[in-house]
């Protein structure tokens, strides 16, 4: 272990700076903002919190806490069952800290993930006081080499006035050399971000490290938690069909070549399974420009399909995770891990031209979408990166099963009950019933794609039928709705359990 | 007559095919899709359109339309009222025209401005077949200067078939200078837009043209319509005050410097009334890099206050008018006309930093903003730029009287009916009742802003009842509704005339 440490931890002046956890953590005090490591439970720090937590068992305190994206349990379930945390950005996806969120016990601010870093340098959640960071290096010129994700770690480290690093030494060695940490400079003095291709590496291997403002490094050997397996199923292999079929047709209307433009899929089960379609298809040397790199990410490297991978965090499950960093010297060549600043930057997203492909939570007649808020009120994570990708890509793509529930929940709405991503930022609906290509289109053009190729056949009348009551209702109008049951859908679910309009015979 | 054509149509080539306005126009055929000039009533084309309508009245057809905003009355009025138009995109402003769209008897898709020129690319408003532009002059080496709007001009005349040329002689000649057209590449070779301040020149003067492709050229002696005036009343006058103040406040903050970032201002008369007031303040050498360059930012320019006003036209009222263009060798320093690409980027809006000040309809309590339906439904012009401005930002600000119509219509109400900018878009708020400074909060925190400072004191009480009922209902919710009651002050307008619960004593 010490001999691992001494290979890990390279500068000469932070080797006197180990401390353990507790005295770690001691320095943090109640009121400040921390702002810690981690993008979907990948690389996030866990000695520290877990600390943090047992220290407000005897003596209560609160802080704020900010992080690149959600987290394993130390932060969003420890700490937050201690009720260690006041307020909370930019992202969350815990059942503990979405109960919080909801009672409102902690406050909860999401954001668009690329917006994050510039709040941190407006000063908008305050003076950040602290950083906590996983390293899985410390280089002798004093660069901290990340983990498994490098999210908002570069904001952090630079704007926080005390730093603290959680040295993990359960990452492989081999991490070291797939970051590539860029931050712009402040307005008035920045300058285009020289990124071109997704391949393209325009920074520094680690994150430049103040060594004065290192107050203490903590050894930790604590592997990620690996996220659940996501298999597929037939609806989601049916929505992978439909996708790969448009993209055909959009090649064959000569907007794209087969060599695709670069991709990118957002986080969780459905767009896992969406990209997994890939694997058997046709398209070739894939330059993915994501956010969160998923277990089907890996796999199409594994199928040779890959030229690079370029994303925030390496978030996967515990199979995957096995086979992945057993050998990741196969795997490096082809990953890049950027600061979520560069990876969702609306600069880069519309230069690149990116297919953007997220999870819609449901998309209303027209083509706006919920990512999340259930019934409109209650908060599943967040925003995430949605908003940056599907707002400046080429190709704005939402991906939702047509039900859920077992049919009581349409994903297709009159109105959806919250606004994540409105009719002008929604290019393409996939469910497993089909594709609806809503680009250019008048909304009252949207509707008959949305509700034939997108809706669940069971909902399609009642779509109908209130589209057609709002045309009597409102139909000298661009975007016809009856105000009055433009969310009794939702009402509906809510007092019955169901959207479905009960039958008494 | 003839010396001014020959001054100005330098292009031997190009001579030889000066044709009548319905010569041109015969060239448009029924189907067909068409790019014209014009930008909120800039540099539109006057007389193709015109003979378009006239033709029509014999020889029925419909064409689709799409210009760069809105336009004068030649397109938007005498081309819709004779049934020209099919299709229109990606804004309009007009009567005649909002008329159909809402009745749907024409198909209107309004889009983000800075989005446009990329739907071209792709056809998704079919091939573009024919670019009528309007020119103030033509070089010697074929560049097309343009007249009071760049707009979307040259993505048309790139990808148009055909291009026909109204050059306009009722245009100053001191026009040729001030515009600054660049157009990025397509996907897969495009680089980073080299501006890095507002007054950056990164252009060439003019559209270059394919000269085969240019199939006629028109001369007009048609000046621009101008826009009404817009006087500053005791509301514009408070909310130009409290914008002050609040940018006073940043810059004590730390957050800016008395030497302010580049300052967008959206059109429309009460967004023109706040920039006013910046006529009195301390502030100086302002930048603006913005989209429509209107009355106040001459009154800026005039008063010495401006260094650069850079934006996509200029649209003056008339007195304005005749006071600019009678001289305009003395404003054009301090101008430069940029395609809409550009000066909406999110590219360059993000890299700038920009202070943008866009008008709302209506707020809701979460800071959803409504840009554009009357009671979710009703078409008033389109979302035009504010959402590439709103998004991309250092500073999203809205603003709007508190309430409309005598006091019927409350500007901020429980839920919008319609949303274009969602409550990770907004960061303040204006109304005449002050400030809401809306960052870096969660929904519940940021009612109270809302309500307190920017709803009028006739709604306050009202809008707390909502929020207290919503909490009691939904409170152990992230965001409190009441879905049944969310729409109800729309309905309650529709049915009553005003958003007001009537006592009956």
């Amino acid at each position: 272990m010490k001999e691992l440490v001494q290979q890990k931890l390279r500068h000469k002046g932070l080797q006197q700076k180990i401390m353990t956890a507790e005295e770690a953590a001691s320095y943090i005090q109640h009121g400040m903002a921390v702002g810690m490591s981690g993008f979907t439970r990948a690389g996030d720090v866990k000695a520290i919190p877990v600390a943090l937590a047992e220290r407000a068992k005897v003596e209560p305190f609160q802080i704020d806490v900010y992080t690149g994206a959600s987290t394993g349990p130390e932060i969003d379930t420890v700490m937050t069952e201690a009720g260690v945390i006041r307020r909370r950005g930019p992202y969350q996806g815990a059942a503990a800290m979405r109960k919080k969120v909801n009672e409102g016990t902690v406050i909860y601010a999401d954001a668009h993930l690329s917006h994050t870093p510039e709040l941190v340098r407006q000063g908008i959640y305050g003076p950040l006081d602290v950083a906590v960071i996983e390293a899985s290096a410390i280089t002798a010129d004093g660069y901290l080499i990340p983990t498994t994700s490098l999210g908002n770690s570069p904001i952090y480290v630079e704007q926080a006035k005390a730093v603290f690093i959680e040295l993990n030494v359960a990452h492989t060695s081999q991490l070291e050399g797939i970051h590539d940490v860029y931050v712009p400079k402040q307005w008035g003095e920045r300058e285009p971000i020289p990124l071109m291709k997704a391949h393209d590496r325009i920074g520094t291997i680690g994150i430049p490290l103040d060594i004065d403002k290192v107050k203490g490094i903590v050894i930790t050997n604590i592997p990620d938690v690996p996220s659940p397996i996501t298999p597929s199923d037939e609806e989601t292999d049916a929505m992978a069909r439909h996708l790969l079929e448009f993209l055909r047709s959009e090649i064959q209307e000569g907007r794209m070549t087969e060599q695709l433009p670069p991709l990118q899929a957002g986080v969780g089960a459905v767009a896992n399974a969406v990209m997994r379609g890939f694997k058997e298809s046709e398209f070739n040397m894939l330059n993915l420009y994501s956010e969160v790199l998923q277990d089907a990410m890996f796999e199409l490297i594994e199928a040779g399909k890959v030229n690079i991978a370029s994303g925030a965090s390496i978030t996967l499950s515990e199979e995957m995770s096995d086979a992945v960093f057993r050998d990741f010297a196969r795997y490096a060549p082809h990953v890049i891990l950027r600061p979520q600043e560069i990876s969702n930057h609306p600069e880069l997203i519309r230069r690149l031209g990116l297919i953007a492909i997220n999870t819609a939570l449901e998309v209303d007649i027209y083509g706006n979408v919920n990512s999340t808020h259930v019934c409109g009120t209650k908060m599943m994570n967040g925003i995430g990166g949605s908003g940056d990708f599907a707002r400046n890509a080429r190709l704005g793509i939402f991906v939702t099963k047509s039900a859920a529930k077992n049919g009581d929940v349409s994903s297709i709405v009159p109105m959806v009950s919250h606004h994540d991503h409105t009719e002008h930022d929604v290019d393409i609906i996939v469910t497993e019933q089909g594709v609806a290509d809503l680009r250019g289109l008048a909304p009252k053009e949207r509707v008959g794609r949305i509700i034939e190729h997108c809706a669940h056949p069971d909902y399609r009348e009642a779509l109908w039928a209130y589209y057609q009551d709002a045309c009597e209702v409102a139909g000298n109008h661009h975007l016809p709705h009856r105000l009055d049951k433009a969310l009794s859908w939702h009402t509906r679910l809510i007092e019955t359990g169901s959207m479905k309009v009960k039958q008494f015979v």
